[in-house]
């Protein structure tokens, strides 16, 4: 059952004021713990995050007191969007330096900036500006803090698995053999639009990409690239070369379908694959090995156990079904990593991999994706969505794990 | 006609091996009379651009000699990908001193760098890495050699140019009363994809992001938001707030649709009004106007003339029409400017706007889109793209102009 929520003048859904208020005081307690005056966030996800509007701005965050949300673009839109009180108009950039005086901030020894996304002729524009403070890198604390949800947020990718479960069922009355892999991801963009999606999916990592799906069949899905995940795809030119390709469906190669939406800016991220007739036996065999690591990760996450702890979890299944060449990639694009956390950004905390030895904590939501990659065959896997509970895992997902036989006539 | 492109082993058109060398040769010339010992490049389009791939790599190009590709992933597909012949694997950031060290480059005093685009932390990590070396912004004369299109160039974007032609023909037949924005949108994005649209638009500046269509009808065209243009639609959320709303079709209204297709990284990006029934009159006078400015422009524009007083003659239209509140935005979201460069990114230069003066030159490709916005109304307008040729100006869009009458039975 979803809440109701106040709504803009344009009618759209707000993001609740206790939410803006809890994230702007736990940001507070970051930078007093940080020794920071403040922090200035300019970055479009986290002026959205702690304001409510992605209008184009500058956050001031105070270590104690009001935020400041000085605003380029639109003024109106932001002061209506955000719950926040202090919204003020913005000529442009230069403009904050009067307009933080006249609030009473100033003085700043050390101060956050989001150094691993703001661009580097900004940094530089801060020091010339700010000639005596030190600035200092927010973006860790800022992430710590995003990966643990709130109940609207867990509503909202809630909201986003069930417009990917719609498109998983409806793709699979549409998809017949022959289709070119990329007219497939159009009619899943054309669905995931059609159901909600927000129309972009975001990544918080520089130069990386994320369309709305991934479609590879067969040997497209072993293809090399560049992403920072075990299937990239082949792409259709090497200006994008991720995701579908020209080639085509074929009776019994895996339709490997990894498909996003977001709703109110929070992601789903899930993997299916397909199959028209009869899947090879050796990547039948892997797919269950994908579902028996879910299943059994299912059964023992709970808060407490290192996210490390979890892809070992999964490497040991993997590797006792004698598939550890194949799993995650194979070869050069073979990377050691089962999932990752999912909110306002793809790419969120926490990450399932070997260095990373954070405890899972109630409340953070996260994608889990075991996959098989044999390069002549093409990939197989599932990839679900789950929040942590006080005492395991809830599975967001809809969609049943198994292969999805396509029936054609 | 095209030409025939040779293809990578995944059958991909790879970029001809003439222009990646003759934009290296026009970079080091830049970087000889800047002072520069070299430039790292880092951002994927620069990479992709000077190199034929967009693997995830550093390129160093030094002020003469040869251009070294460093991968970090995929090897292999850079390699195979890329016509450089110093193409070669790194394990990672830190590795580059060694290699370069090996390729006889070190001791640099001035080196480039994409200071627009490349995050903070990463030009810390130079400056710690190179304590001896002043870093400059490279972007500038970056941005304004990709302002000039080769023949290859101009034909990828002819291709785009193609595909949104036929993805307006197909969608007049599909639009229906009461249709939301958001699903043309999706139809939109379907069409464009299974025509070869490589599924994502690139947008250089910081934090903006580009949908594959604004489909706004009526008075949601109008709506107020961040985007550094004159139109933006009100979005579906204020997480996104742009593009389609969940507005329908309504008879009499205009269907403002801006839509973008990219072809091998190369952009079209044009604008069509569409209406079922008849536009109010108001809304269609804006509309001839729209048209009378490009129709004068393309007779007038040839190489010399300042992009400014390109902004100026449209202005100066809309003006003696009594248009001059809704030339360009209305109110808050106003804007000075006419037009913007076209390329591997959507905002590359030249700018038609009142402080751009340079002369329009050969070669160059952008697309003019004279709009008005009427707040209880809605939008109307034209985006079409142009070429400069030795003595004018080429339409690449292939589009008629006038208003596009949706026939419904």
């Amino acid at each position: 059952m979803e809440a109701q929520h106040a709504r803009s003048d344009y009618g759209l859904e707000r993001v609740p004021g206790k939410d803006i208020q809890s994230r702007i005081t736990a940001l507070q307690e970051s930078l007093v713990a940080e020794s920071l005056d403040g922090a200035f966030l300019l970055q479009n996800v986290d002026v959205y995050y702690f304001s409510g509007t992605l209008q184009r701005a500058i956050l001031f965050v105070p270590a104690s007191g009001e935020p400041a949300l000085m605003v380029i673009k639109s003024f109106q839109r932001a002061r209506n969007e955000s719950p926040l009180e202090g919204v003020y108009p913005l000529s442009g950039r230069e403009a904050i330096l009067p307009l933080l005086a006249d609030l009473g901030h100033g003085a700043f020894k050390r101060v956050g900036l989001e150094l691993d996304v703001l661009p580097a002729a900004q940094y530089i524009w801060f020091l010339k500006k700010f000639p005596q403070t030190a600035f200092v890198d927010v973006s860790p604390a800022i992430r710590s803090q995003r990966m643990i949800k709130s109940a609207y947020e867990i509503e909202q990718i809630r909201r986003a698995t069930t417009v990917v479960d719609g498109d998983y069922r409806e793709i699979r009355g549409r998809i017949r053999e022959g289709m070119p892999e990329i007219e497939v991801d159009g009619l899943l963009a054309g669905l995931a639009r059609r159901g909600g999606h927000m129309g972009v999916m975001r990544i918080r990592g520089w130069n990386q990409e994320m369309p709305t799906a991934h479609v590879l069949v067969g040997e497209t899905g072993a293809g090399l690239s560049c992403c920072e995940t075990p299937v990239n795809g082949i792409g259709i030119t090497p200006a994008m070369p991720q995701g579908a390709s020209f080639g085509r469906v074929v009776r019994n190669q895996p339709i490997y379908i990894d498909h996003g939406v977001a709703i109110n800016g929070y992601h789903s991220d899930q993997t299916r694959t397909l199959v028209i007739g009869k899947l090879d036996a050796t990547l039948a065999r892997a797919h269950a090995c994908s579902v028996e690591i879910l299943k059994q990760l299912e059964a023992e996450i709970r808060p407490g156990i290192a996210c490390s702890e979890i892809y070992t979890m999964a490497k040991t299944i993997a590797d006792a079904h004698g598939l550890a060449a194949h799993f995650m990639g194979h070869g050069e694009g073979q990377v050691n990593f089962l999932g990752h956390g999912i909110g306002l950004e793809i790419d969120e905390l926490p990450v399932m991999a070997p260095r990373f030895n954070l405890p899972v904590q109630e409340g953070m939501v996260f994608a889990l994706e075991p996959k098989f990659i044999f390069p002549a065959l093409g990939t197989v896997g599932i990839e679900d969505d789950y929040r942590v509970t006080a005492d395991g895992l809830e599975r967001l997902t809809l969609t049943e794990q198994d292969l999805l036989y396509i029936q054609q006539e």
